[in-house]
């Protein structure tokens, strides 16, 4: 994996063009990590619809799309208005939206494109019927359940066919489907819910075109819930010490690192990186420290100021100089993209590329 | 306090014309809380260098001039570009920079406008030399004092006298004096630290035109280095349950506010709000919960995904409802504003502005 040797002339051209810190994508990892999801999808009869959050760009969207997708997923309304712009077609918006429905955004993005939408309130689908009256066209919606996230989402299927009955009930809103987003020990707890949901279904003589899960954790998953049509995975592009967690990857497989400079060797055992929580945000993701430098394994990042990154660098045998550029994968590359308005793309030793993260910061 | 009445015409204009979540400044505010601390200033006889990585806005930044400001302070070259490009002069970039130094853009920046830059090791001076060389112009520099945060800064009077030798030995460094960021309890050892790096530049036929003290909370020390210069203090302008915390602030202090709006009831004692870490960021500053909200004081925010803010409500008499617009006091200012394009400016029940966050995510 060339990514991850010591590439000395690399690290130069990349803090001679850009600077320190910033956010390299290897696309070979990426290109990777997107056939291993397709294929797992693939194999357990599921459609692919990768949850665009992670890289917030529609060149990896597409890529994505490109190697089998059947559409993405997305977290707001304004990320859907940029994925729409750059052509694609196939949008489901995970959330009840209720600020992006109240300003008319709704109405005007569902005109030009049509977006599938998804609520677990009487509210939100008020709203929805209301901007796709504006817009002058039905919107397709999911129902969103519950099954011990305990986020969003109904808790029961008797709430949930009640809201089906609503969207029946009106004109405006067409239903689609159920969403789920199953804990990882909750697929059998998802299996009861849906098949009281589809019995109830029956009788109000509705289908559900997509029952959808969701995670990249969940991967592990795939084929454990019978019925279900899709799954939506979002980290798993990208991965991160996270993922190496929970099991579902290995440090090669994580495509986004952060270059950060040393700037700082004050004591003896300490040093200081350029890159702190406005970098990474502080997202620990339950694990110990913030991130894992590649050069440095056993260089620990204890803490962060907004520019700072603390090194503890007691236990390193070889400690890094001032100057060094080390490179960090993240603990959770998701807040970590979000950070940054353009990823550097390279491929073996190369940039061949620039990915504004077009979708970033657009958060109603 | 006409910002912290429900008021609710102006949160329905809000989030007819933006959507939630978005955030909101009470200019009002504002102007009390920079008059404030530059009365403090004032009365202490120290020039106020206000940091702007809390706002990132020239506007605030000129604000903050206007009532009488010496300069300011960044924490990146780029965000030192984004203010000069707006017309100012008096600029100090409070850390090592060596990956913006290494790209070229440092020189670049520094040609246009004269910076104050800051070093506490050798390889920096190196690579400011060098940017000054290629700028065609010298450059100030202050050398970074470490008296207990541990993070950057010598550790010794010893340390910090062979760099300023180091500088005054270099045609293109100017010796412009010491910075320190003293722990809230570190004021004794600074002025311990700060007599003896006096008498030894003396020695060295040197001055320093600038003896820098930094940080909000130490606004309550102010007074106490005998020769400081001036202060450096960032969170002051918007304040936040930080400062609330550490005495510095009340809640009528704090000026910024999320808008957000109650997507989901899904339990009896818990509810969504559509604003999470990638809003608020993860940053809890040590204290229980990630926000203090205005209109239920008993919810509590426990919990963030990167959209959805997580209330338990089991507490609350009153409990918010569904398509309620509630007002976010964050934890952390300086990064929660990071997380936005634009600041929606209000003064008593009007909008009068909307304020590019200009500097975001300018991390080199």
């Amino acid at each position: 994996m060339t990514s991850f040797k010591h590439n000395t002339a690399l690290k130069d051209t990349i803090i001679e063009t850009y600077g320190t810190p910033c956010a390299v994508v290897d696309l070979d990892i990426v290109e990777q990590n997107i056939q291993r999801v397709q294929r797992l999808c693939d194999n357990a009869d599921l459609a692919n619809r990768p949850h665009i959050k992670t890289h917030k760009s529609s060149k990896l969207a597409h890529m994505q799309l490109n190697a089998g997708a059947q559409g993405i997923t997305c977290q707001k309304l304004g990320e859907a208005k940029i994925m729409a712009d750059a052509g694609i077609k196939d949008i489901i918006i995970a959330t009840n939206l209720l600020g992006a429905a109240r300003s008319g955004q709704l109405a005007a993005v569902h005109q030009h494109t049509s977006l599938k939408v998804c609520a677990d309130n009487t509210v939100a689908l008020n709203a929805y019927a209301k901007a796709a009256q504006d817009a002058n066209k039905p919107i397709q919606v999911l129902i969103e359940c519950d099954t011990g996230q305990h986020r969003a989402g109904v808790e029961t299927p008797e709430e949930a066919l009640k809201l089906a009955a609503t969207i029946k009930d009106d004109p405006m809103l067409q239903f689609e489907g159920w969403l789920f987003y199953p804990p990882l020990d909750g697929w059998p707890a998802s299996q009861v819910f849906l098949d009281k949901v589809s019995a109830g279904l029956s009788e109000l003589n509705l289908q559900a075109n997509i029952i959808s899960t969701g995670g990249t954790p969940n991967l592990v998953n795939l084929g454990k819930l019978q019925g279900a049509t899709e799954h939506r995975a979002g980290t798993c592009i990208f991965n991160d010490r996270m993922m190496i967690n929970a099991n579902v990857a290995t440090l090669e497989d994580c495509a986004l690192q952060i270059y950060t400079s040393v700037v700082s060797r004050a004591g003896k055992d300490r040093g200081i990186l350029d890159a702190g929580s406005k970098t990474f945000t502080t997202d620990t993701g339950g694990l110990n420290g913030f991130g894992y430098i590649i050069e440095y394994p056993d260089a620990h990042i204890h803490k962060f100021a907004e520019e700072h990154g603390f090194l503890d660098l007691s236990i390193c045998t070889n400690k890094p100089e001032i100057g060094d550029i080390v490179r960090v994968i993240p603990n959770h590359a998701c807040v970590c993209v979000n950070m940054f308005d353009q990823l550097i793309a390279i491929r073996g030793n190369q940039i061949v590329d620039v990915l504004p993260v077009e979708a970033r910061g657009k958060l109603v």
